[in-house]
Parts: structure tokens; sequence; C-alpha cells
């Protein structure tokens, strides 16, 4: 019987010092779809080779066609019938935004007293840095009190989760060996309130894709020719206004074809949820357009969506310019689920684009690799056990639940490494992720780490 | 009877200093509506005075609330019964838009052999200061065979003329008396064909519009919050889309209320014209929507228009960005015609606009300042003098035409200062204005200016 009430006074006891590390990762701006911060990704990834070997772990830097993968080990050779245990987190960040939305300095972080909580603000102070400083604090401490690991350890930490991770299925391949695991825990995801913790066991599909429309001319004088030539954000604007009818649904031709709908037994678990609050807090749906015939969160968990992220098109300002513009993109994402293939989807939007483009006008399509959507069942003993350890640290049973976000590797962990997948995190809505103001909390840090401390025991004790 | 061939070779004899001087003021960026060009506008006022005052003219920068206006007159005392002519002209430029879209430098000009034409680039080549620059070159010749003007002169160049000529009506008011003359010269329009002259006799009213859609949440994850929260992007491109019909119409409620139809006469006249080439030299029309029922020359001079001139919201890149974002604006301009009223048209569109905005998100217009559409007198001595000079110089006749430009001023000369209003000059379409590249010749440069002197000589000649 492992005795973890020493582990856990241990991570109360180091928990400024575990904020004050986490500081130093926040402050390094690892964008990972920002070409100029390529240092900066590099920097991020040695901070952590640097800490996950002072944790005693076995680290590396592995490079890809992309951006580096840091990868470490326990490799404490302990008798075979030992468990072996993935984490993965990922230490890449959105971009910011427009910085004038930002209250608080995106890249240096420091405890803001918010009432009761301890806060503190950045990008990825949410997604994903304090997410897999959870699991990382928690190694350390267990080692720290019992000079060894829990199980035999695997860390992978990402540098592209942001774009899509276009090198991770080659790394996945290459490095299956060292990947070996009985169960990935996938740190990067949403608890269901402040209070009660989740695990997601379904995940949708994601790509992303730019248009952009040209018309037959450069810019033009708009006083001149805007009644007789073609103006590409008209062109766009209607495009993007036809995606949708006012039921909330998607007329592109054969977007719904391969869709399954939820299953029952899904929705009544999900109908359950609905009396838990927590997922909405902080955001205001009025305005919004939930598909008809499903609840928000059947909406946001199982049903398919496109998403339009970005537009840009003619005069930027400051000032009024009149100008018939040559050009205009919009940038979309698709979230998909369960039957749904990417590039089919992907060929029929195109199709619908195409059919709207007039003669002498063109469309320029760029597609961004895409995912597909994940189901993981929910009957696994490491899923129960992962169950057991949250609630027992939370107080509050952990809830089942279903993610808008897409995390690609599940699908590649699942399918490559054969492990169970488990997806856990501690990311609350109004810690407003890829927004301005990003933030997170230290005792949800705390809670977190202890998390895993709990959730070790219970994998120590499975039959 | 005026011998102008020695103004004539003068002028011929003097192009290559004309243009080196006009590249002067080219290389000086004086963009009006981008605050940082505050100095540009300065310099350029100032470069101005110092030329108009070595012509020979009295000279002074008369400050306004926005952009400083360029005041000279001859003040030669001389005989009553000497007409009095006023030449306005802008010397502000457009901004230039994307960089990348220039093949050449936007404010270094030189000479570029194109054929048998000497081409130069750069913002303002055509629009407008090559246009005044006609004139005062006209003036100084003049001046320098004959040793006075040929009238009394008023030369009035504005700053503020792509922004809207916010701050001309307070000065025109102000300096009424200044200003007084017998024919304003409004030196900022088109010729019909690379051979033939035109005088522009009816222009729209213009104003502009700036729309931002703001959803109830600061930027969102879109993966998340996409299915059920509101994206103004979405709101945006279907109130932009709304605004036509695929006939070309506006759809927006009474937006045609008070408009006038273009008279018959008008119609056949501009029907005459529609054999000639020129206007459409280097535009390719199609995927425009014309006006059903209208030519494209009829459409362009005779019928309102609403032209989106910038739409921007969301992830602007370079990479991609889940995100939801809390706002989209967009830029538009309203091209009016006889009979509509700028803030009645302004206020309709408002209403269509609200009418579309979802409850829990909300709207910001920020409106700049509009003018009414002009239509000038066909039947006047000025006018008739002013084609005599022009076919001296071109050989072809002058013709009447329409503009889809608005020249604001053009209103207030005739309301306040009672002049007639003749609005000549010598842009093409293929000279790029408001857009990347925007070039002029030397030779147009100096028919330009000796047509000028034909235009003197036949008003010396009037009874």
């Amino acid at each position: 019987m492992p005795d973890i009430e020493n582990v856990l006074h241990n991570i109360d006891d180091n928990l400024n010092m575990a904020v004050s590390k986490l500081f130093e990762l926040i402050s390094i701006p690892s964008i990972s779809n920002e070409p100029s911060r390529e240092p900066d990704i590099a920097q991020a990834a040695n901070w952590l080779l640097r800490e996950l070997s002072s944790v005693g772990l076995v680290a590396e830097i592995i490079q890809t066609k992309g951006h580096p993968v840091v990868l470490a080990q326990s490799l404490s050779g302990l008798e075979e019938k030992q468990k072996r245990l993935l984490f993965y987190g990922h230490y890449d960040v959105q971009p910011i935004g427009d910085p004038e939305q930002w209250t608080y300095a995106p890249f240096k972080p420091e405890l803001i007293e918010d009432g009761d909580i301890k806060r503190f603000y950045g990008r990825g102070a949410s997604d994903s840095k304090s997410q897999l400083w959870t699991f990382i604090e928690a190694l350390r401490a267990w080692k720290s009190v019992n000079g060894e690991f829990p199980a035999e350890i695997t860390v992978v930490l990402e540098g592209e989760e942001e774009c899509g991770s276009p090198s991770l299925p080659e790394f996945i391949q290459q490095h299956r060996e060292d990947l070996a695991c009985d169960v990935a825990f996938i740190c990067d995801a949403e608890m269901w309130s402040p209070t009660q913790p989740a695990i997601t066991t379904q995940l949708k599909g994601l790509f992303h894709e730019r248009v952009m429309i040209s018309a037959p001319n450069p810019d033009l004088h708009s006083g001149h020719y805007g009644a007789v030539a073609a103006n590409p954000i008209r062109i766009l604007s209607a495009i993007l206004a036809g995606i949708h009818d006012d039921r909330g649904r998607v007329k592109i031709k054969g977007f719904y074809d391969d869709v399954r709908d939820i299953p029952d037994a899904l929705r009544k678990q999900w109908h359950e949820l609905s009396r838990y609050s927590g997922l909405f807090d902080g955001v205001e749906l009025s305005g919004g357009v939930i598909e008809e015939g499903y609840s928000a969160l059947e909406a946001m968990w199982g049903r398919p969506t496109v998403d339009i992220n970005g537009i840009t098109g003619g005069n930027q300002g400051p000032g009024e310019r009149s100008v018939l513009p040559g050009t205009a993109t919009a940038r979309l994402s698709f979230r998909l689920v369960s039957g749904q293939e990417p590039e089919k989807v992907r060929a029929s939007f195109r199709r619908y684009v195409e059919s709207l483009i007039p003669d002498g006008c063109s469309v320029v399509f760029e597609g961004i690799s895409g995912s597909s959507p994940v189901v993981l069942s929910q009957d696994s003993a490491f899923l129960r056990a992962s169950a057991q350890g949250l609630e027992a640290e939370w107080g509050q049973p952990a809830v089942l639940i279903g993610t808008g976000g897409a995390i690609p590797l599940v699908q590649q962990f699942s399918e490559v490494l054969g492990a169970d997948c488990i997806v856990i995190g501690f990311i609350l809505s109004t810690d407003a992720i890829h927004a301005p103001d990003e933030n997170y909390d230290m005792e949800r840090l705390r809670k977190g780490a202890r998390s895993w401390v709990r959730i070790f025991k219970e994998i120590q004790q499975m039959q």
C-alpha cells in the first residue's frame, strides 16, 4: 500500500517554488505558428529538458521536420510487472492576437490576488503550460519522497499542438518503441466545473482551411469601378453567409453525409450532466445559433461545425480608402464528429466555394492538415483508476465529458501504440484560452498535481 | 489676340525641369488619412508654397482643423474687367495599401521607358500631383513669356481630399472673399481616352461608413464555443451579403427612395459616348454585377452604389488560430446620385444593419463626412471656352462625361462662391489611382499643361 500523504504534503510545501518555475516557462513566448518565434520554441524545449532531467528522468530533445519534441523516460529497469505510463503535454502556445486587448502582459506572469484566488495571466498560463506542469510536479514530488517513480514513466512534450501537430504522426511512428506504454495520459483538457473533475472520452476532428478570392483586377478605385467590377469581399461574404441556414445547420452539400448521430445512451448521459454548471461560466451564449434539435452541450461535443476564424480584405485602416480590393481571404476551421473524414469534408467545402466563384474571379485554397474525431472507451481499468484518483482529490466524482477541441495525437496514440488513452486536464472556461488575458490559478495547479499522485496510487493498486 | 505659341514652346522646352520638380513632390508621402504622416503633409504644403511663390503668386499656408490649405493669388491689381480664375487641386494622396503589391517604390519616382512612353510610378503620380502640376506649369510658362498672368489667378491646394475634405466647407466660408471668382477649375478628373479630352459635368456624392460588430464575449476558443456562441464575422458576412440582390440592386430599404433616374437626354448622350473606348482600358469587368437595366457607363455615372472597401476580423495570420473573434469590422463607401442626401442614406443603412444584429451582440458605427452629388450646367460660356481649348490641344473634341468619383468641393464652390465650376483633368483608367503602381506619363503632363494655356487664350477671347 503506497503511502501518499507525504507526497501530497511535499507538493503543498513546494507550491511557491512550482509556481515560480512555471512562470519561467510561461515567460518564454513559444508561439508555434509564428516563424519568428522559432528561437523561443527552442528555448522552451531546452528549459523543459533541464527540468525533466532534474526530476530524475533521462531527457532528450528530438528534432522533427517542425518544432522539436522533448522526450523523457525513467528507464529504471524495474521489474517487468511495473506499469508503463506515458504523459503527453504541449509546450507551444497560441499567438496573442491583438496586444491591445490584453490587460496583463502575455509573457510576464505574476501572482494577482483575486479574492481568495491567487491568479496569474499569460499566453499558455492554462493551455497548456500549467497542464504539463501538474504531472511534472507530481513526478518530482513522488520521486523526491519515495526515491523512485510510481511506474515506468515516459513524458512527451510537443511543440506543435497549436498548429495541428503536423510532425507528430511521423514522430510516433519512428519512436513507437520508446513510446510503448500501457496507458497514455493526455493532459490538455477541461474540468467540468471549478470543483468537479472530468475525463474527456469524446474528441472532435479538426482541419483548417484558408480561402483567398481574387478579382481579375488588382486594387481599383471603388468610386470608378465599384458599380461594374467584381468585389472579392462581396463574393467572400456571400460564401460565408451561405454556409449556415438560420436553424444553425450547415448547408454545404454532403457535409452531414457520414455523420453518426449522437447515440441515445450518450445523449442521456450528457443530459444528466446538464444539471451541473461550469462549462459556460463567463461565456455569454446570446447571439449564437445552436443547431436546431440539439442542446448546447450536444452541439459542442457531438455535432460537426464550421467556424470562421478570421477574415481580411481591402483597406485595413486606420483611415478610409476608396478601394475595390483585388483579393479577400477567410480562415475557417472544421470540427468533425464520428464518421466524418477530414479530407472528404474539405473536398465538399471546396466544391461549395468553387460553385460561388463568378467567371473571371478565382479562388486559392490552402489546406492545413487535419485530424479525425475520436471516441474513447468508457470501459477501461485505467479510466476507472483515474476517476477514483480524481474523486479522492476533488471530493466529487469525475464526470465523463466530450469536447469541441481536438487533440490529434489521441487517435495516433491509440492506433500506433495500442495504448489506453485517458484525457484529463484542469482547464476551465474562464481561463480564456486562445483569447486575451488567458489565466490560471495557484490552487488548481496544486490540486492538479495532487490529482496525479492519487491516480498513481490507484494504478499501483490495480490488479 | 494673345500669341500663345511662345508659351507652348516654353512648356515643351522646360518639360524635363517640370518632371524633375514634380518628382520632388511625389517623393513626399503626403498621405492624408494616416496620422503619422502629418509631417509629410506639412512638408508638401511648404514645398508648394515655395513653388507657387517662385511662379510669381502671393502664396500662404492656411491652417484648418485638419490639414493646411495652400492658397496663392496673383493680386495683380489689373483692370476690373479682368476675369478671375480659380484653380483647385489637392496635394494629399491615398495610403499605399500593401507595399508587397507595388512593383515600383511608391515614393521614389523615376522615368521608365515603356515603348514610346516615358512613364513614372508613385502614389499621387496621377491622383493628383500631376494634375495640379499641369496648371502650375501653365501659369509659370505664361507669366515667364508674357510677364503677367492671363487673368486674375487664385490657386487652392487642399490636403484632405482623400479623406473627404472635412475642413474645406469651413475654409471656403471663411475665405469666400479671397476665393471670389468667375470660374473655378477643378483639376482632378479623367480624360475620356488617351487621345480624347473630357469635361466632367456630373459627379456622385460620397460618404464612408465603418461598422464594427461585437459579440458579447471577447475572443473565445472556437473549438469549444463555435457551435454555441455568436461569431461576429458570420453576422457581418450576412449583413454584407444581404446588401445586393443578384440583379445588382441594393436591397437596403429606402436606398432608392430619392434617386432621380438618369434623364433620357443624358442617357442618349452617354450612349453616344459608348462607341469610344478608353474608360475600361486595363480593367476587366467579368465577375462584376452591373445593375440590371443599365449599361456599365450608366451604372458608373448615374446609379448609386454601395461598395465594401475593407473587412477585418479574427485571426489575420500568418498561422492558423482557432479563435471565435470578439469583433469584426467592415468599411464601406456609398456613391450617391441626384436626389439622394448622404445623411438620409446613412440612416437607412444603419437601420438595415441594426435589424440584423442578434440579441446580445452590438454594433458601433463610425460615419465619415459626406458630400452630395452634383450636376453641372452643360451650358456655360466658360465650359465652351474650355472645350475649345482642349480640342485645340488634343485634336479631338472634348466629351462631356460623368464620374463615379466624388469631388465634394464642387458643390461648395458652386453654392458659396456662385462661380461656374469646370471639372477637367488628365487621368486615365490605366493610371491605377488608389491602387498599387499608380503611374503617369510625361507626354500627358506636357499636353495637360499646354491644354491650360489654350484654355487661357479662349477665355481671354470671351466676350
